[in-house]
This record gives structure tokens, sequence and C-alpha cells, in this order.
């Protein structure tokens, strides 16, 4: 599957002893093979084979693993992966135990900072160049390649803004292929494509305003062109920003034609790009169309309802709304602090805003729930996505941590519904107007309900359901979860409880004491880590009313979940159907 | 106090009776109204004095409060709580039940968003512009006044990225006097001041690169001036920005001379505009100052430690250290998510980064904090300073969340020193060089101890501390809240044991498990959230052993606490002296 360059390289020095006619092939060679195992393996297609002229540029013009490269949010590593000593494992990307699907520093010295969330490259980058100064090595260079979804991201900026100041000789390197996840939107875009197509002046940019030189915009996939470009610019001092061009998913015609498609496009044929049919039995939906399409429903009724989503309008299938109603459903780009304030300001106005955003994305806007939603008691409905373990993404996208880091926040409810319908229910709930702030959580993936798009109910706030009723011993759960809690109960000849708990803040107290003094030994069971989530408010609330019962809290474990498919990673935090069943069959 | 026309002026529908010569005299009784008040009531001053000409212009010419005006941070708000119906309680101002020092949705119709984190200002605004927008009140204006150390945050550039590409009339007022709190940084900074004196054509900057219309800069004390274009800008549609140059302490000479120190002075001479001079007697260390002054100290042995703070030099004291070593101290601006990332991008080169920043504005870097750190397990130094109530302040600034938002993260040490001598001793401990992330967090204000500057000892990492022995009863406690239970035990004629858990995470397990076993009630004492902080920590760990103790855990309720003094609000949470008192008398 290697082809005749690629199999002799081991690391990028075997990659400078090839000539530039070579490293043509190679190109060549590196975008078959990335095709040939993405098509079977799954995985992020369409950034990676946008950059592969680049990545064998950097590494033949650069002293890696000596000189510094950071890949912004990683989805477009894998050449670069498959050229620093990975390529023979290649093949086991983001599976259990295999390698990461984005650059990690204790799996090759060349990945030289963690990445998965966009727009780091800049400040991690810069933090290298200021200490090698400190640290005497200067030789040293240092390289940020980001794209232009990214640098769009408020962190990014302020990292340009500060390393503009410095005297480092850090290059960026900005790789404008136009398109994130879904494509690149706001105003800094449409500035660098008139830059593109040489509107503006290049002499007077928004780059050059922050005191970084400015070099190109020039053909990203014309090697020759790179490799003697980034040659000058090794001895150009000062911080330094080179704009090139690319097309994602370059090389693959379905995937240069449907870009949002092929980002990470699952099984495909390696030979024609067609993706490989679904079977034609009908699933379940998934989460993210429940919220999506259901959104569409309420907006029909209701002209005050609006939708937000920071750059994931396919993945959190906000498209829908942003289709029906386009005034009233927002892309913003990268910029979760800007999504979440944007909904608090018009929420004062008597909007009903409803804000779509991952679980690990909305840490990077802790501080504006707290200070400008719950604070103002702002009734803004968080709509929190792939919440619990998301699989072969890995560590860097888990949404482990959204219920210990929301349940301190004063005002805000937090919900977990068990499945497709409640979902439903509870996105309606919120739409009737709330006076408080609302996350709603669920995850990544399909529920297991057929018939999902049943009349509306609301959904009584606070309250907890008896799932299935027991004795002695009862498991409550929040979330869907709550599936797993149940074939394991089906699965074992014991009376046992099922509660769900479908609000996580406020705690049902009044059904919770009743559990309390009828049961002697409780599981609590979540898919958020266990410090400071719902097991640990369940004890809190037992201890204070002094209740003997034995709780055994399951949850994820303190510890960073890697990368697996999700039954792989439940089984390793304890929480998978198994290992419920395991915990009790061993409870008396 | 108050002048002839400020008398009369109760909303600026009175305002708008003036004529433009009774404006300007009306500015120079509100400068001296709020020099008077501010002199004894301490407070914000010279933001505040820097706006007074620009206050009365937005109310004399927009249509307040139907029109939307919003002040970013808010420190600058004094004049217009005064033009808006607060100038009769302006005298309460910061106390507890008086009127709030930022501006606050609760208080009045004329506060549209509640301010005190920066740089939220052009989001809020611009989700109320288009909230006017669908619900066809288009007749509305939309003011946000942002400064320039404000709008070189990451989120103000998502804000001004989003803004950029809707057809809004959003307006955007560029307060630029070259400050925030300290002077202001970083190459946007650099920009603005040339185009201040006119070295950039004002045709292809930076701002109209973002699509805003630019306008200025114009003299903001001149206020002929300010009305005329402000009435211009009222027709001018689409987005665009209004670039003033203000003096911070405009109009008081000292203030103006000394920008950082009269950024909120204390008490001072209205009259001379000398400040109060201090007691001749000692008084302890600030925590802040333990921090700054010991950092340097260690600095000086070691050449690998750096410091970094986001735009709080003067606040954190890092300042020593800028002044020591300006190579290795940087303040980089009002960018939280950058500084973190920054520090572990130079922990990756073996550098050893304290981090110091208040724990209200960490929240603004958690997902760095996780994602860029902790993750990849890198030994940053997070000096958390703020931590706990911080008085005046209020809402917006109280450190109370950080325990729980912190104790989720896998890898991170989190600790809360008792004194300044264990803060002392922590940060030479954490400077030997750790293989771990840890936070270290402090308090506001002072300590107890004058003689702070003993020869440094390691502390033993996640050991606890027995620091009086009793019986029965034990109260388990943690950071410098120590004091007040040290004193409430004093006060109580039992013998009541007290043990010190410098380390939140990881928990000393050992001692627990004696302390579990040798006591019959256990009180946590904590200035954090109760939701998922200390206690929750002692009482899961009990619940996993199965002990039998009664706890009962103290800390800060379940609500957003408000404006008052470090002791007041103390009371109100349950956790100053009197209130331990009252706990310990209460326990058989």
């Amino acid at each position: 599957m290697q082809g005749k360059l690629l199999k002799n390289i081991n690391d990028p020095s075997d990659l400078r002893k090839l000539s530039v006619e070579q490293l043509k092939d190679l190109a060549q060679e590196l975008r078959d093979f990335i095709i040939t195992i993405v098509a079977t393996k799954e995985g992020h297609l369409g950034a990676s084979l946008g950059v592969i002229e680049l990545t064998i540029a950097l590494h033949y013009v650069f002293n890696t693993p000596d000189d510094l490269l950071v890949w912004d949010v990683g989805h477009q590593a894998y050449p670069h992966k498959i050229l620093t000593g990975r390529k023979d494992n290649f093949h086991t990307n983001r599976q259990l135990d295999g390698i990461s699907g984005f650059p990690k520093r204790s799996e090759s010295v060349y990945d030289t900072f963690g990445v998965g969330h966009s727009s780091t490259s800049i400040s991690a980058m810069l933090g290298m160049a200021i200490a090698s100064q400190l640290n005497g090595e200067e030789y040293k260079q240092h390289i940020a390649v980001i794209g232009d979804a990214s640098i769009a991201s408020g962190m990014a900026f302020e990292g340009l803004n500060h390393a503009g100041v410095t005297d480092t000789n850090m290059l960026i390197v900005l790789n404008d292929n136009a398109i994130g996840i879904d494509p690149s939107v706001g105003a800094l875009k449409n500035y660098l494509t008139k830059a593109k197509i040489g509107q503006k002046p290049k002499s007077d940019n928004i780059i050059e305003a922050l005191n970084f030189k400015y070099y190109g915009p020039i053909d990203g996939h014309d090697l020759p062109t790179l490799l003697k470009t980034l040659n000058q610019l090794k001895s150009v001092s000062g911080p330094k920003l080179l704009h090139i061009i690319t097309t994602k998913g370059k090389g693959l015609k379905q995937a240069e034609e449907n870009q949002v498609t092929y980002h990470a496009p699952g099984k495909f044929d390696a030979t024609t790009g067609d993706l490989v049919q679904q079977s034609a039995t009908e699933l379940p939906p998934k989460f993210q169309d429940v919220f999506g399409l259901t959104l569409v429903e309420l907006a029909q009724s209701n002209p005050k309802i609006v939708g937000i989503t920071p750059a994931m309008p396919t993945g959190s299938s906000l498209k829908y709304m942003m289709e029906a109603f386009p005034d009233r459903a927002i892309d913003v780009g990268i910029a979760e602090q800007h999504a979440v304030t944007l909904a608090a300001g018009m929420a004062t106005q008597g909007l009903i805003p409803f804000c779509a955003i991952y679980s690990t994305f909305l840490q990077r806007a802790y501080d504006q729930v707290i200070h400008d939603v719950a604070l103002q008691n702002l009734p803004v409905i968080f709509c929190i996505d792939r919440a619990g373990l998301v699989g072969q993404d890995g560590a860097t996208h888990h949404g482990v941590f959204d219920i210990t880091y929301l349940i301190c926040i004063p005002n805000l409810m937090i919900c977990a519904p068990k499945d497709e319908i409640e979902l439903r229910n509870l996105l309606y709930t919120a739409s009737l107007g709330l006076d408080q702030p609302i996350a709603i959580r669920y995850p990544r993936g399909r529920g297991h309900i057929l018939e999902w798009k049943k009349p509306f109910n609301t959904i009584p706030l606070g309250k907890g359901q008896l799932l299935r009723k027991g004795q002695s011993i009862a498991v409550l759960s929040t979330g869907t979860i709550a599936h797993n809690v149940n074939e394991a109960i089906n699965a074992i000849a014991k009376p046992i409880s099922h509660y769900h708990f479908g609000f996580i803040k406020p705690l049902d107290e009044q059904l919770l004491a009743t559990i309390l003094n009828e049961y002697h030994t409780i599981i609590t069971v979540e898919d958020g880590a266990i410090k400071g989530g719902f097991g640990s408010s369940i004890i809190a609330y037992a201890n204070q009313k002094q209740k003997a019962a034995e709780i055994i809290t399951l949850g994820i474990p303190d510890q960073f979940m890697h990368h697996g498919s999700i039954k792989e990673l439940q089984e390793l935090a304890g929480i998978s159907t198994n290992q419920i069943i395991n915990i009790l069959s061993k409870i008396k």
C-alpha cells in the first residue's frame, strides 16, 4: 500500500534526501496512502489531503524535530504523522490503543503540542519561541500552521496581538481553504478572500497592522514555490505570516466538491471516492438531529426563537434551521465566547436563544455562561451536544466535565434527557419560556427510538422519574446512560429499581428523600466526571439529610480518557452495560 | 454637593433640556461630584473621569433607554449611573445593599447589560441589535463603548468579526486612553497609537478590514465635536466605529499623572487629589505581594522561571518581576486564553511558568487549563489571586467557583495555603519542578503575618496538617479561611480540633481516614462554592469509605453573592468567625 518512496521514509531525515521531483511523486503516494486507509478505517480526510504539499515542504525545509512545528486543531496532521514515523501504525488511527487522530506529545517528539481544539497554535508556538530565546537556542525555527477558520477565533487574535510585539522569529503559515468543518464565516474571512484575489493592497493589510510581515498569497499545492518561499523565510527575522491557498480534499474529486461531507466522510470507496451506502434499514435518529429538526418545528410557531452555533452548523444540525430561517439561525464561526454572550444579549430583548455547542467547546465560554448568562439570570437555552464520551476523537473532545463545571453556577438548570423523546420535549418545554437559563446535555451519535417525532409534551421542571420498580437496590441515572442501566437490570435476576434524574440541578429532593428512605443500596450512573458530578450531588444530599444508605457512584474516573469506540471507553470507565451488571451482581 | 445643573437631572430626559454650553458646566459638576464622593467612599476613579463628556454626549444625542447603550467592563460607568437616576444613592456605591460599582440590569433600565469582565460589550450589543431587527424595532440605536485595552481581547475580536458581516447599525465607541488598569500592550495598541498621530492612512485600517466604517480619531473631551459626530453617526447605516481619544483621570491632576494608582486610589483628598496617608504602623503583606516578591527571589536563583499576567501587573504584583527581569515576565494584555496556552508552550521547552491570574478571570481560560495544560500534564504553576470573596467589586469578581471547576480536571494539583508563609513555601516548592500542573489559590487583601519573609521550606505535597488538637469535633478548613476557624475555636469553650488541608487535590486521604475514625462531627469550611467544592470532596471520600461521621459543610451557598465588605459577605455566606462560632456552639 505504501508507494516506493514512502516505503523508505521513516522520519523527515529520509525525506530530506529526496529531490524536488521526487517530492512531487511522494505527494501522490502520500495522498493515495491516506485515501486508501481512511476509506476503510475512517477519520478526518479533507483537511489532510489539503496540506500534503505543505507538510512535505515544512519537514523538507525545516530541521524538525529541533525546529518546532505545531498544527492548529490537528485534523490535518495525517501526512505529518505518516512522515514522522507513524506510517506503519497509521491503520490504527483513532482506534483504542492505536495512534491518536490528533497530534499528541506522548506519541511523538514531532508532535510538539497536543491539539484538538482550534486556535491554540499561535499561543503555544509563541511560548516555545520565547523559551528558545531564554534557553539560548535561537537557532531553532518556530512554525505554527493555522487555518483561516481557526485564525478568526479570539484566542488566535490574542496570540497574534502578543506575537506582533515580540522579537521572536516565529512563522505562521495561514492555510487558507475558506472552510473549517463548515464554510468559514466572518469579516476576516471576507477580507482574506479579497486579499486572495488581489483586491486589497498587500502593503497595509490586517496582518501587517498587527506588526507581522506578510507573505503571499501563494498556491499551497505548488511544491517548488512552497519550498522556495519557506527557504527564504527561514532567514527573515521577526514575526511573519505566510498566506497559502489550498483546496480542502485536494486530489479526491468528491472530497473537493463536497468538502463538508468529506471532512470526515466515514467509509468510502478509495478508488471512486463514493461513500459506502448505509444499510437500507431505518436507524434511530442522531441526537443532534433531534435537536436540529425539533428546533425548526418550534421556530415555525414561535418567531422569538433563534439559533446560534459556533462553527458547527453541520455537527450540531443547526443547519436545518439555518436553511429554514436564515435570519434566525447564525453560525458565528469558531467563537464560543461570542456565541454565548450574543445569546445573552438577544435574551435581554425577549428572544429565545438556543445556543448549540459541544460540551468540550463550551469550556471555551465558561466565563460567559457564568458572567453574562447566569449572573443576569437570562433564559438562554444551552443545547450541549457531544456530552459524555465521544469515542474516536478522544481526550480532547470528550464532553465529560460539563456537569461539574456547570453545577456550581447559581440560577442555571442542568438537565440530561434519557432519550430522543425526552430531549424533544425538553426543547419544547424550554421554548415556552423559562425565567432562568437551562443547559440540556445529550450525547454524540444515535438514540434507540425510531418513532421519536411524537406530539410535544411539557416536561415537569426538576422532577425525576421512576422507570422500573424493584426493592432494596436502586439505580439512579441521568441522561442516556439510562439505556445501559436498563440493559444491565434486564440481565440481572434481581428486582432492582431504576430512577431517571432528567434534572441534575435542581435535584428532585422530594423523590430523592423517598429513595434514600426506601433502599439500602443506591448506585448512581452518569457519563460525566465522577468528581463533582451527579453522583456527588446525590451523596451531598444524603449527607445533609444524614441518610445511611450505601451509595456507589459510577462515572468517568479522575483521568483523561483516550480514544476508542464509545463502547470500549464506557467499558474502561466502568459505565458499560457489562460493568454495571458486574456491580449490580456483587450487591447483596 | 450636587451642582445646580446636576441637582435637576433625574434622568437623561432632563439632560436633553440643557444647551450645549450648559452641558460643559454639567461636565464640571459631574467631575466635582464624582471626585468628592469617591474621595471618601472609594471606588474606580480614573476611568469615570475620562468619559464624562462622552457619557453626557451619548445620553444627550441618543434616546436612552429605548436606544441601547452598554459600557464595556463598567469601571467607567459612574457618570452614567449618576445621570440615570442614581445620583442620590451614589454615596452607597459598592457598599452592602448600596448600588453596584458596575452596571447591573436589576439596578436600572439604563443598564442594558451587566458588566465587570472586559470585552463582552460588542457581543452583547450585537445580540441586542439583531434582536431589534427581528422584533421590528429597527428605530432603536445600539451603542457599545469599549476601551482600547478591552478591544484587544479575543472575545472583542470575535464580536467585531461577526458584527462586520451583519447589516445592523451598531455603533462602537472605542474609548482610547492607551491604558486599561495598567498601560495597554500589544500590536493592536501600537497600531492605534499610530492611527492617533496620523501615521496610518485612515482609509484602510484594521477596523475597516473587518468591514466597519471607521470615524475619528476625535478628542473625547471636546463636547461640541462629540455631539456633532454622534449626531451624524445616528443616520449612518451598517456597523461603524468611532475612535475617540481620552485621558484617564481627566480633570484631576494626580489622576492624570498617576493613572495606574488612580484607577482605584482608595481614599484621597478631594481638593488636592493627594492620597490619604496610610497609618504608619506596618501592616501584614497583601497576598499578591507575597506572590510577587517571592517570585522575584526565586527567579534570581533559577533562570528557568518566567511570569505571565493577563493585564494585571499591578493587581497581581507581577510588576516586581517585570521590573527585575523584563525578559522573563510578561503582561500579555486582556488575553487569559492566550496567557495560559503561552505558559503551556513555555513549559514544553523546560521553562517554569508562573501564570498569575485572578480566580474569576481564569474562568476565561478554562478550556486552556484543561486542553493545553492538564491533558498534556505540563507543569504550569497557576497562581490564582482573588480567590474567595473579593468584597466591593461584587458578583462579577468573586473567585468562588475555582475549586469546583478545577477539581474535575485530571492531573491538576489544587492547593490553598492558610497564610503568607505557606503561600511563600508553596511557590518555592512548585519552583523546584513538579511533574504536573498546580493551582495555588489565595485571596484578595492582606494576611496576618508581619514577618513573612522566612527562609524557604519545602511543603510536602498532598499533606494536610493538624493545627490544634481537640476531641469529638474537628474542623477541616482549606485556605486562609483557617484564620476565621482559629478565631472561632478560640472563642469557644470546647476542645475542638482544627485541621488544615492545604491540598484540596489530591486530598490527604490517610489523614482524612484517621479523622473520620476519630471524630463524630466534622465541619468543613472553605471560601468557595459549596457545590462541588472541598467539603463535597470530603463527603465523597467519607461515603466511599462508609464512614458515619456527621459532616457539616460551610462555604458559599448556591447563589450569586453581591457586593459589600469581605467581612459582611462572609457573614452572609455563613463563613465568618461569628457564623462558625454559631455552628460550633450548636454541636454537642
